[in-house]
């Protein structure tokens, strides 16, 4: 099962390769990883997908505490959520392929960012999901290359509430 | 400076690791790291922003050349790009604010992805330039937090052409 972990660590060199080791000792397969300045500019939030059954990623978050300059860590998964990655896909475009690809841009609600010698790169962001659909469109005209950000994540602000009135 | 490197690597457990300890060891500041998968299923894209001067840069990317599973090295201050990043902003926004930010998300041409109990959720993407205008608009009504994907990056397509031409 795919479990989306938020790591706050503190600012210091070495911090990150810490928390990568964890995962590449015990052979964890890691599908993305995102890191970059938060809030607090002492800290940085590092957002990672992987995967692993229900136990073994308890283990692994409670290896994470124990880890120097790790502050806090969050499973997405218990928590309601808005998640969010972005994708920048290169492709050819036709006069005769063009009104077509144009359509699915306009269906997935993404943006031209370059055109030049029929070939066109545009951004989408979205869930996982809409990334593989619009991917899976877009797949037939010929995709040159794409780069994807990994995911990041926001608790959705009703657990937030929640959490507040839990003290009352 | 600030240098913009893409790394491809093999999916290997162990390879991020082996890239950021490179960093670390050396003392290196990262200011984003992402990782994701690339159309090649065997292969990852890490898309880092660190700081250095040029000669620093280029040594790291000739060590980066010697670790096992790395397979390509751009820096892609030295290509003409496209770069982008995502951003999830949550803040505070009562009857009285409600215009002025309206204006600000439609300004930067950002979304709104959630709202409930006068905390509104953005996304928005464009360059680090961008981010960090729309970041200093919303901060007089209280950003709550936030969340970053790291900068990601594609050849911009003129390149292409010209490589692909240096051939014949």
């Amino acid at each position: 099962m795919k479990h989306i972990l938020s790591v706050l660590v503190e600012n210091e060199p070495g911090v990150l390769t810490r928390v990568t080791g964890l995962f590449a000792r015990r052979g964890f397969n890691i599908e993305s990883l995102s890191v970059s300045p938060s809030l607090d500019e002492n800290i940085s939030q590092i957002t990672m997908v992987v995967y692993g059954d229900k136990r073994t990623i308890e283990q692994i978050v409670k290896q994470l505490y124990k880890l120097l300059n790790v502050r806090k860590v969050q499973n997405f998964n218990y928590i309601s959520n808005i998640t969010r990655e972005l994708m920048l896909i290169k492709l050819k475009m036709s006069i005769k392929t063009r009104a077509e690809i144009l359509d699915i841009i306009k269906i997935f609600n993404a943006n031209i960012v370059d055109f030049s010698q029929n070939i066109i790169t545009i951004e989408v962001t979205g869930e996982t999901e809409k990334l593989i659909s619009i991917e899976s469109e877009l797949k037939k005209f010929g995709i040159i290359e794409y780069a994807k950000t990994g995911k990041i994540a926001l608790v959705r602000n009703l657990d937030n509430i929640k959490d507040r009135t839990i003290g009352i």
